[in-house]
């Protein structure tokens, strides 16, 4: 990290909310010696865990309201002006922060984050994307649910999105871009997906590898996977939901037998390395992209070492300047499409 | 089993074709006493095959035609009249057979299906089912491709088969039917899925548990998921995915381990009956419900095995009477909406 970079946290969203946020920050001003803080969040709770801190890149913006986990989206633009999640957004918008991130409301978030901080030119509204670890490499994968229904057009917004978020944060210059269908005939998919193909086959300036299946994913044929928010969801979630199913069954069979119980310390030192490669912790962190400006998601189940996670890619992305380079390949693809 | 059940095998699908799938039948009738089989396929490759096969519950239909893995679905309704896979259908059509399985092209089997049964009264489109398995019980999932999009009464028609399908197949008379969606709250999903749960609170007939997310599917909250058949081959493609990139990694980290590799053979021998429940084999045979007529989809892919554990299912919704009981419990859903 050459110059200074400066991020707003919102400490108020998540599961754990201070008490794991806030001593995360102050590990992530050791781990990056140029990384500024400003921590946004109700001063009752906040200045006594600050009161053995003695960084000089750590500041406090006290914030009187919150939003909290089951605030209706529309809700939080009208009410809670003083919530630290819209204060963090709005540091941002002034220039005071180079980006930010909150473990709050996902639907919330995306909806102040549009309203303070704007779209990006030539692009609706902002997609949630993150990275999954898959055969040795990292595939972005984006709209994870904030869009459910995607016109073709919007596909395409994400997938130009996508290819210059994976270039800034994995490297490579022309990112492997997929279309998540269910077939690699022309005629499979629906309307939106079919329509969406054909469109960046014309774009000459993305890396576009057709249609990529559910299983192909996980199999590292494309860096960058685009699908409506729905499919999106539902793909990151079962993901979650089939590898926390199995991690259950090999417990339980660990349990079950007495040879595995013995060998169990010998096989978990042996696999440390592959365990380490995947935990869920170390992919902690959402992109909300096409905003002007860097906002970053946490897990709301996040722990302190997901949060450092987090806080880690959204550090890259602020030095990326992450919204200059899409608007950038935005500019260059609507050229020559 | 104890009245016969006749099935017709279209053994001309699939990737390892007749040398596969022959064997399975073969051993099937071993396993299933009353159990009849009618193969379908090509005389000059399959009476070879049948050259030492002494079973009286074995006849063979010769088929001249063969539907291919690329025969676009909507050219097999125009030609090919005398394939394998459509004779299977019209055995069943005739009454000559209680079912059908075949391991061919599952577009082209879904219009022939629709083409030579016909569709139960008030289900407009058949849907794919398969049973995943999750958190020591099934999860029966519908549509996994055949309609890529489903207006909300279709996603109800598929809520009624599956819970049918579910009471004979897994047994258990009030099956937790849950919808897919990428929340909780009433607000989310897209229109078609907000309106189903509408719908499907207000159907006493069926045991609605609300909105199931794709985590919560692994974690066994219904017994029946409903999505439309995009989202349902995303999210099973993935699933496998998922798995099988798990796999490797483990298998990459043995054998980068003298230690792993040591104990290998100890850890199998003690993960055994583990894996042996999560065997993809065991799940293979993925029902097409909604027709007049039992008809089941192997995996392309499957080996012997797995073409045997389908023959298992295809006589388990025959002996089940399944179009019969979805029949049933459309009518009585429909008098109660």
């Amino acid at each position: 990290m050459s110059t200074s970079i400066r991020i707003a946290i919102d400490v108020m969203g998540g599961d754990r909310g201070p008490r794991c946020i806030i001593p995360a920050a102050l590990r992530s001003l050791s781990l990056y010696p140029s990384l500024h803080i400003t921590l946004v969040g109700a001063a009752d709770v906040v200045e006594p865990l600050l009161a053995d801190a003695d960084f000089d890149r750590l500041s406090f913006r006290p914030a009187r309201e919150q939003i909290l986990a089951d605030d209706p989206p529309a809700s939080v633009l009208r009410g809670k002006r003083d919530a630290s999640m819209r204060i963090a957004l709005e540091l941002v918008r002034d220039g005071q922060v180079d980006g930010c991130l909150s473990a709050g409301n996902t639907g919330a978030l995306m909806v102040l984050a549009r309203a303070v901080l704007g779209t990006l030119e030539g692009i609706r509204r902002p997609a949630i994307m993150a990275a999954l670890p898959v055969s040795g490499r990292l595939c972005h994968v984006l709209d994870l649910g904030a869009n459910v229904d995607c016109p073709a057009d919007q596909l395409v917004e994400f997938a130009i999105m996508g290819a210059a978020a994976a270039a800034e944060l994995s490297g490579g210059s022309a990112p492997r871009v997929g279309l998540l269908n269910i077939g690699s005939e022309t005629h499979k998919g629906n309307r939106q997906v079919r329509e969406a193909a054909a469109l960046l086959q014309a774009c000459p300036a993305l890396n576009y590898v057709g249609p990529i299946e559910g299983d192909g994913l996980f199999r590292g044929e494309a860096d960058v996977v685009v699908c409506d928010g729905f499919v999106g969801n539902v793909l990151l979630k079962a993901s979650e939901g089939v590898a926390g199913y199995l991690q259950a069954e090999l417990r339980s069979a660990v349990a079950g037998s007495w040879l595995l119980r013995w060998l169990a310390p010998l096989v978990l030192h042996a696999t440390r390395r592959t365990r380490e490669r995947h935990d869920p912790a170390r992919y902690n962190g959402a992109s909300l992209l096409g905003l002007r400006g860097v906002v970053m998601k946490s897990h709301g189940a996040a722990d302190e070492g997901a949060i450092l996670a987090a806080i880690g890619h959204t550090v890259r992305a602020c030095e990326a300047r992450l919204p200059e380079r899409i608007a950038g390949r935005i500019r260059e693809c609507r050229s020559t499409l």
